[in-house]
């Protein structure tokens, strides 16, 4: 698998690991503002989404939509946000961030400035995170 | 086609037209910071990347796929960054931009505050904005 040395994603797991196989893993951002952020990682270091093939680029995105879909069946969030950036760390990831209308930054993307404090972020959520993170680990085992 | 009253997306086009087909179109956005910045945008009203079905998801990725391909090969951006966010406008579109490690907020997202000015931005791509349009639009009927 191609590496890059210095390159956080191929050095490190990149958060709270919550599923693995062969060419992806999704992690969870440990971020109190934004608990139901996660991030679906390609294993090889690659920079680009266009750098995948088609077939892993609908593998890819198939995991996207598996996270997606929990998110929205468990915490019934105002909006979803998908976002692949990678201008600190150019290793393909995906942002899968379970927006609510009540979040400290709603309604600007997550990058933008706080607008205001929510300490109990994470106790607003229908489910336990640890909870949440099986959900997604089942959901992707049973592609 | 379903279409939602007041709905910015809905009832405007919502950018510099580019391409449009049945099912989306493609618009640049007029932003003088981040010039190469087009948006993918599906015609019907719906919120949720996960709203639409598999070939619809399958369609607009591909659009999404050749309007990144354009830029890479266009005008070799330090990174492209995508994002499906939708808060303010909940009708579905994918942000397709090309980054530069000179741009006005790199390397923050474009929803960051800004961190320089870069007056000449536009001047400074390897291809007219009019002729990068007529890349894309040609690129998407093409498929």
């Amino acid at each position: 698998m191609s590496t890059v040395a210095g390159c956080e994603l191929c050095e490190q797991e990149g958060g709270i690991p919550v599923f693995r196989n062969d060419v992806l893993r999704v992690i969870r951002a440990d971020d109190a503002d934004h608990p139901a952020f996660y991030r679906v990682i390609w294993n090889a270091h690659v920079a680009e989404w266009s750098d995948l093939s088609a077939a892993e680029r609908a593998t890819m995105m198939a995991a996207v939509l598996q996270v997606e879909t929990v998110l929205r069946n468990c915490l019934k969030p105002t909006k979803v946000n998908l976002a692949s950036l990678g201008n600190v760390v150019p290793h393909l990831h995906w942002h899968v961030i379970a927006r609510f209308d009540w979040d400290a930054r709603w309604p600007a993307p997550v990058w933008a400035p706080k607008q205001r404090q929510v300490p109990d972020a994470v106790q607003r959520l229908a489910l336990p995170l640890k909870e949440l993170d099986q959900r997604v680990a089942f959901a992707l085992k049973a592609r």
